[in-house]
């Protein structure tokens, strides 16, 4: 917690947040847990996927080859390998994707889309952006559509940096 | 999917997001899908808690009497009652909090905050408050937190809108 409060003043001290923030962070819990439930629950309804899987499926559809590397997967939907490895799977298991050992040396495994799963994320697509629309883009004026290109990328910065802090700063053994 | 791009032009066509709106959606998975999951390994490494858990246990902490009927917490952590019912389940296993049945008809719970449960979620309240400075709030701009608290807001009401209108015009005998 060395990126706290602490400072010249001595002993860390927590800022707590103030009327303005702390509206501005409740609000925030919306987008940040209310959208993905909602967006997850709507996906399922109308296409049977849960939003974490139409998000795995998407992002491999884009590969010119629809294949990339798990490590890679997971850094793209911004999970744990772990997380993925269980969900790809289950994505398995239903066909909409196989994974194939790469050879030479190291663990390296590849997701490569099936027809079916290409297909499938197609037909979940149109629903997809309505849902996106309906709960988050057609209520914003242009103004707050900059905004929140300017939030999520401050977030964006602010979460890497404090990766490389960590990185450079902390021999961690315990972590992989 | 009564709630798409369906108007009176006839079949309904996707409503593809523009260069603007999709630059606002790709980073909103920042807010929506990076910031959960960094607060997520920090509070895990900081607190030994999940940042969900810690939410289940602020949010009871927030009450008079540190006790809220599960339902009434589900909707306050945007969570399913079963994925609540399952976090809850291992809170008390540590005994960071208590169940108990709610005397008279239906099956209606109450979670209570113990004395341990309030001391962790205590202990690891400036450590959070810290995060969320970290990753969100210290990066934004007085004007970029009020149209955070406005998008946070519309979303809100947008789900809220899209539960209505469902559970208005659908008879879903599926679901709860």
């Amino acid at each position: 917690m060395a990126n706290t409060a602490a400072g010249t003043n001595g002993p860390r001290r927590p800022r707590w947040l103030n009327g303005d923030e702390l509206a501005a962070w409740l609000a925030n819990s919306a987008i940040m847990i209310s959208l993905p439930a909602a967006l997850d629950a709507r996906m399922q309804r109308e296409s049977q996927l849960t939003f974490f899987e139409y998000m795995v499926l998407s992002v491999l559809s884009e590969q010119p080859d629809h294949t990339l590397q798990m490590s890679d997967l997971a850094a793209r939907t911004a999970a744990s390998l772990s997380r993925l490895s269980h969900v790809v799977g289950r994505l398995e298991k239903r066909e909409l994707l196989t994974r194939a050992r790469i050879p030479g040396p190291g663990r390296r495994t590849n997701a490569t889309l099936t027809e079916a799963g290409y297909e499938t994320v197609a037909e979940a697509a149109p629903g997809h952006v309505a849902a996106v629309r309906e709960y988050l883009i057609d209520d914003l004026e242009p103004h707050d559509l900059t905004a929140l290109r300017r939030i999520g990328t401050a977030v964006d910065a602010a979460i890497k940096r404090g990766q490389r802090d960590r990185d450079s700063t902390v021999a961690s053994p315990n972590e992989t």
